[in-house]
Order: structure tokens, then sequence, then C-alpha cells
């Protein structure tokens, strides 16, 4: 089950100066609520870190919490931006899944949050 | 026969925050109207949701429902397009056709509608 | 429907010298049989031609005659295979298919006829 | 002999909304008025319809009567363009060639008409 | 857990000519035995059918019981092998996982039965 | 005209060492002799040189020499390795013509004489 | 131990006009500073050169005066970024590193100073 | 020695419409000034052309003329852009050098004039 | 230092069945014994197990103690053959070092024990 | 002008093992003797060591001093060798030199000395 409580953060060692941040999570993997099929995809997360950033393990196991969880695609991107937003207060951020095709279909979603750069 | 009643949608699970999301569909396939031969071609869907979003299978079944239709790739792209507009009201939408070679000239067919953003 | 009887020869113009022939066709279609969905793959046959060689045109309204038939990735590969060995006598042939992925496994069917070389 | 009258139109079947058409020829040929040695490249044309389109054969048919003609990779450019501007009265059109090496050099001409959007 | 109960068979169409099938399954996933962390790999199946053809969608099935089974690379790789040869008899079979890096080390398993040809 | 007159050669510099010479040549066109469309292909020679090689420059103006020739795919390939084994009784040779796709279907030919190594 | 003391610069030749330096340095590594273990990624230098350039040469050596120094990805880019701009006092400035993958997790960090063109 | 007399234009035949002409040269190569090792990179040319274009032939002599000429990347760069302006006297021109790796480090130079469009 | 002390196996848990073992690790560095700059490749390790396989977290600490050796890529190469040999008593061994490019030359060492399959 | 005493050798450390060397240089020009024109292009160099192996700087260097040599390709391959075998007596070799093209073709010229493996 997705769990918020496990994401972490540490102190932006820089925190005047802004700059970007990106993490390519290539082996996402949760279940399809109608079907029950797994659904596989990628999770883009860009953003320009406030005070804190989010710990690198701690945000791999938040990932992993998804893996038994019955949940559509739009609801898993807006679901992982909204838990990193009330983490961190970043500056900007962007949330981009994508998602290997079914019956020949292949989806991105993505969410924006604040204005890049 | 095309049939914009196999379309269904589902309520936007988040109507107030705007994001994009994208379908590709790489086997797509309709008839030439002139010779009869059959195209075949991706079409690349991406839109702002407003309070529905296109259902993923009934959009597949309607992608399919162009199988033995002789239809130019204009219309193709206009008609898709517009049941789509018509079904969602989405902020924006644009509508992507991209078809193999004939005759070693390759087409790619763009309808846009409201502005990306 | 699959139609055997579309297929046409033409004399090989180099009957006594060994040589081999490759025909790719990319944009083959069949329906699954059990759920009427629209199967997509490509159609790679090699063969050393004999008296006689495979007319393109023809054969690529053979190709065509299964957009609407429901027949098994398997039975698609050995008719095909089947009909081109008794149309043309050839030295050997190889008939290959390679489908799209159906629920994440992509599948190539290979049968051989002869020795090659 | 290039001859802009092998190009024909059909009527925009939807001319009210503004839409984008690309035209990708791979297999462009001419001669190199200095050497006579053929030259190799690829035709891409976009463009914003008004009242007509060019019709996709006659346009083959047309970059095809460029096969013997001797001709600047500048001039095939602006002739291609300046053809299908008195033909179609677009929106707007982009000309672009791109042509294989020559002694070690690969070039690409663009030619712009109106203003893309 | 891994069921082989949920494999099933289909006759082979054609048992008297050898031919080969292949069904390359990218979305496999199981857990490491060691520390609970998912891992993510690609599953190849090719085989000479004998009396029987193993079901597509059934195998499907299969593989996705692997999903929360504690199992190192060796023994899936093993497990599926023995599952597949006992379900088909097949003439020979090789069956290979490719799995994706762990502490910047990728690893591939193959395990043959039998002589392919 | 095909023209084997045109070809030239140039004394083997190696005639005791077995080695092996290939020419890729990317840009070939000759006509379709049933429409007098252009065909577009690779000429791919590969040979172990006897006491002659053939000179490239030569060769380049032998293969446009097929220019504006009204050919078969099977024709075009036997036509070319003829005149070179005549032309250079080489120790063996591959001639390999690819051929970009007609009605969605690639082609390639290849013949061989003598036996490579 | 990194070291911005080996680097050096020369006189920029062309002071007066704004032009481009981009240096990709695909071969960097230090050490994570939670677990001793080695990471691996790219470097990119892209800036707007003032009265001074960094020499390529003494670039590479205070780059590989991290190998065995135990620093945050943030912490490099920061610092790479930090002791080029006090060094050359550059128009402008963008430090981006790219990391492989770890626990399945690839990283990019970007800092820019200045604003380009 | 790099010579500018190696350059001609001829007139541009479209003087009165903006478009852009690009040449990209794959084959050049100078010396390292410090320890005579020879540079290898690309040269990529792209212009507004005004009242004359560099004629191919001439340009291509012009780059072979760096052949031993010891040379930094950022003098090759701005020597060509300059000696091309003062040629041709172009609308706008971008002239980049991409050269390959030096002890693990690949560089990219651009230097702009005028302004594209 | 390069240890072979840290290389630990488990029982292979399949010893009567032959199969094959592949492991890739593109993060390798040692130093270069001359220059004392770092050197960059990757390891590919392929093998038929005996009675043990090497463990793999074993094995990537053992690939990194080479991180400050100086040492040529041959014997790296041979070393680590060696090393693995001695420990698993393999049925067979290919080890494979290939190096990112030194002065414009990229080089691939493979040593093999054994006769594969 | 080529040199073979460039060359230099140093001891095989692990003379009784049969293994393979690969050097790829993808930096290799020299002059065409017909026109004075540059040649570039790729040298290949696999070969089993016997009591020396060629050093790598040494190679380097000879390679370059074809820089300024009038040279056909068939000759460099073969020179090269050549030279290569005289100075390590290699239980066996493989010297491949791949050309860009000329006129659109391009060239790849292949020398085998003894039996591999």
């Amino acid at each position: 089950m997705p769990d918020a409580k496990l994401l972490e953060t540490f102190a932006n060692p820089h925190p005047r100066r802004p700059y970007t941040i990106e993490h390519v999570a290539e082996e996402f993997t949760s279940l399809c609520p109608k079907t029950g099929h797994p659904d596989f995809g990628s999770v883009i997360l860009r953003y320009g870190p406030g005070r804190t950033c989010v710990e690198l393990k701690s945000y791999k196991l938040y990932l992993q919490s998804f893996r038994n969880q019955g949940i559509f695609y739009e609801d898993v991107t807006n679901c992982i931006a909204h838990d990193l937003i009330g983490l961190m207060k970043p500056r900007w951020l962007i949330l981009e899944t994508r998602w290997r095709g079914r019956g020949g279909i292949r989806s991105t979603i993505t969410v924006s949050h604040g204005r890049q750069g």
C-alpha cells in the first residue's frame, strides 16, 4: 500500500542557489484496479529543491510500496506528485509516468507544480 | 465503420489540477478510399483533461472500428479529434496521425484544439 | 479469407544459379480467433527459387486476404509456408512471423522447409 | 524535366480548422548540373492547408520529374516551394531538402513561407 | 507463489513439421530472497513444439505468479524451464532470463534442453 | 543502359594473399519495368580478389548506368554479379541488393559465386 | 581530494565575441559518502567564456581528484560549478552531472549561473 | 595552412527570400599545437545567405587546408566563422565544431553571428 | 589492491544440468601503471557453473578492489579469469574486458577457459 | 611516411594461455594517391598474442605516420598487417580497415593471417 511516511528528506546543502534535480526510476510496477493485472512503467521526477531534498533510498522504498496496490495511471501520477509536494515544498516539480503498452496503447501522464526555472 | 458511440469516459479524478495525458496507439489501420489497400499508422493523442477522461479500452475499440473503413488521412485525423473533443470537452487536445510510407512518401497529420499548457 | 489462388508466379530468370530472395512485409494484420481483436506483425519470407518466383504484387494481395480472418499465430505461419511451398516448389524456404506484443509478450514463429544454401 | 503541371489538388475537407500536413519523400534524386553525377536526398514538406491540399500521387510524380534534371540544391528547394505555394496558397509552408554527402559534406536547405502556427 | 498448475496447453496444430516458437515476456518481476527488494527482467522462451504448445494467456498468468516470490535468478530460470519441459515435452527448449542491473551488474541465465534444429 | 564496358580493373597488388574487399553503394536506382516508377536500393559487393580488382570510380559509373533502365530486382542482381565475375575472375564473390519498400514489402536478393574464405 | 588549485586557465583568444564552449567528461567517478561504494557518471560543462577559459588537461586532472572522495551528487555538482565560476568568471555557465543508476534510479543534477546566450 | 583565399562564392539564386543552408563536414582534422597529435571532428555550418553562397567544393578544400596546422579548438571555430562572414556577408551564421574525445573529454565550440530567423 | 579473498561462492542449486551464467559489470575502473591516469571499462563474465557459483555482491566488491591498482589491460583480464577459475572450477569460462578509448583507440581483451556448451 | 620502426612491443605477460586482443582505431586518415584528397577510416586489429604484444602508444604513432601518405585502401590494409605480423609473430591476426564513403560507396578491406581460436 502506498505509504508517504516512507519518504524522508535531507536539508538542501545549497538552498540559496536554484538548481534542478532529476530522478528516473525505470522499474515501477502497480496493479490495474479493474483487471488485477500488473502495470509496468517509469517514474520521472524533476524538481527545483527548496529547503529539503527527498532522500533517494526512502524514495525507492516509497515507489516499491505501490507494488501490490490496485490504482489507475492518473491516480499514481497525482498521488506521487501530491506526496512529494507536501513533503518537500519544492520551488517547482514535474512528475511524469510512462507506461508500457496495454492492448497496443502506450500512455504517459504528466503533472506540473509551480514554474520551472 | 467508425463509431463515436463506442467511446466511454470516466470522471477526471483530479479535475482542479491541470495535467497532461498521452496515449500512443501504434497499431492503427484503415483502408485507402481510392484503392481499397490498407493504410497503417500510429495515432498519438495528447490532452489536458477537463471533467472527464476517455476510458482506454473503449478508445481502443473505437480505433479498431476504422479497420474496414475507406477514409483519407486528413479525415481520419479530423474525425478522431472531433469525436474526442465532443466527448470530453478537454482544456486542450492535440491529435496526430503518423502513416507508414506509400510510394516512398511518409505522411503525418496534426490537429490542435485549444492551447496546451 | 486467406486465398492461395491470389498468388501468382513468374519464371525464375536465372534457374540454374542458386540464389536467395527475401521479402519483408511489415504491415500484416489478422484477427485473434478467441477475442476477435486484431493482431499485428511482420512476415519475413526467405527462399531459394526453383523454376518459379512468387510475384510481388500478388503476394501482397494474398497477405492482405488475412485481414479479417480469425487465425492463430502458429496457423498463419504454417498456412503461408504451405501455400508458398505448393506454389513455387522452392529449393528451400524459411517463413517467419514476428508479432507485436499481447499482454506484455511478443512472439515469433518460424517454419523451415529444405536446407538453406 | 520538373513540371508543375503534374501537381493536382483536392479541396481541403476541413478548411476552417487550422491543422498541419507533413509529407516526407525519402527517395528523391536529381543530377548535379556541374558534373552530371546523380544527387540523392529527402524532401520534407510541412504546411498548413488553405482551401486545397496537394494530392499525394501527383506530388510523387512531380518529384520524379526531377530525376534527369541538372539542378543545384538551392534551386531544387526554392523551385518545389515556389510551385507548391502557387498551387495551394497554403496558410504557411516549410520545404526542406536533406542531401546525402558529397565529398564528405552533407547539406540541408530550408525555405519557409508564412508563419507556422 | 509460482504455480505450474496455472499453465495450460493446446494441441500442436502441425505436429509433424518441426518449427520454432519464441515468446519474449519483458515485464517479469520477482523478489530477491536476501533483501526482499524487487528484481525486474525479461523471460525469453524458445522451443520446438512436440504434441502440445503452451497457451499464451496461461503462460502470462504463470509468470505473474512469481511476483511476490523470493527466489534467486538461477532458480527462476531452472524452475520455469523445468515446469515447461514437464508440461509440453518439447523437441527442444531454451529458457533465458535477462535481469536489469543490481549494483552496476546486469545478469543473464540460460538453460537448454535437447538440441535445437 | 547498363554497360559492362564501363568497368575497369587494376592489378591486385597482393595477389598471393587471400583477402576480402567490400564495397557498399547506398545510392542505387533503376526503373520498375512494369510501372516505370523508380526503384531505390543498396548494392553490397564482397569478393576475394584474384589477379585483378574492380576500379572504384568505374564501378560507380557502371552502377549509374542502370539509372533509366527498366529491370527487375532479380535481374539487376544477377546482371551485376555476372558482369563482375566475368571481369575479375574473383576467388569468390557475393552480390546483394537491398531494396526500399514497395507496397509495404522490402526485398533483398543475394547471389553467391565460389566459396568465401 | 577535490582540489580547485589543479585548475588552470588560458586567455580567451576571442574575448569580444560571445561564443559557447562545451566539455563532456564521460568518465567521472567519486564515492558515496554513506556506503563507500563508487558512483559513476558524466560531467557536462557549458559556458560562455569571459576573459579566460579553463585549460582542458588541468580540468581533467581536477575531475580525477574526486576519485576517492566521499561526496553526494548535489555537492559534486555545486562544488564543480562553484570552482569554475570562481576561476573563470564566465558570462554564463551550466554544470550538469548525469549518474548511472543506483537501486534502479538514475539521477541528473543541473546548476545554472547567469543567462545563456 | 588555412587559407581563406581557397574559398569561392556563387551568386545567391534567390536573394530576396530568406532561407537556410546547412553544410555538415564530418571529416575535419587539424593538429594539437601543444602535442602535435591529430585532432578529429565535425564542422557544422548553418547560415542565411545574403547576396552570395559559399561554393561547396572550394569550402571542402578550405577545410582540408587545416590538415597540418597546429591550432586550438577555439581558434579553428572562430577562424572559420570569421573567414566565412567576411566572404559572404550572410544575414546570420552559426559555426559549430564537435571534437572527438581527448583524455575522456569531448568538446563542442559554437560561434554565432547575427540573429537566425 | 585486487584481493581474491573477497570472492565468495554459493552451491550451484542445479549442478547436474549444464547451463550458462553471464554477469556484465559496466562500471569497472583501475589505473594505468605507466601514467597513473584512470582506465574505465566493462567486465563481461560468462561461465558454465560446476559445483559452485560466484556470489554476486562479493564479485562486485572484488571488482571494486582494482580501483586504485596500477595494472595493464592484459593483466586485469588474466587476473580476474585466473581468480574465478581457481575459485569456482567452472565447466568453462570466458572473461572479456572492453576499455573506453585512449588516444583514439578502444581495446577489448578476451580470455577463454574450457569449451563452451 | 608509414614507418614500421615506430612500432614497439612488450613481452606477453601470459604467453602460455591463448587469448585475444582487439584494438579499434577510429581516427585513421591517409591520402588518395590519385586525387590527393584525404581518406578517413577505422583500423580494427584483432590477434592472438605470441611472445610479444604491440605497445599501444607506439601503434598509435605508427598509424599517424600514414597521415600524409598517398596510398590505396588495399595497400594500407596489407601494409599494416605485414608490419604487425613481422613485428609480433602472432598466433593469428585479422586486420580490417573500414573507409568512409567516396562518391556514395563505402569500402571495407580485411586481411587474415593464421587461424583464429
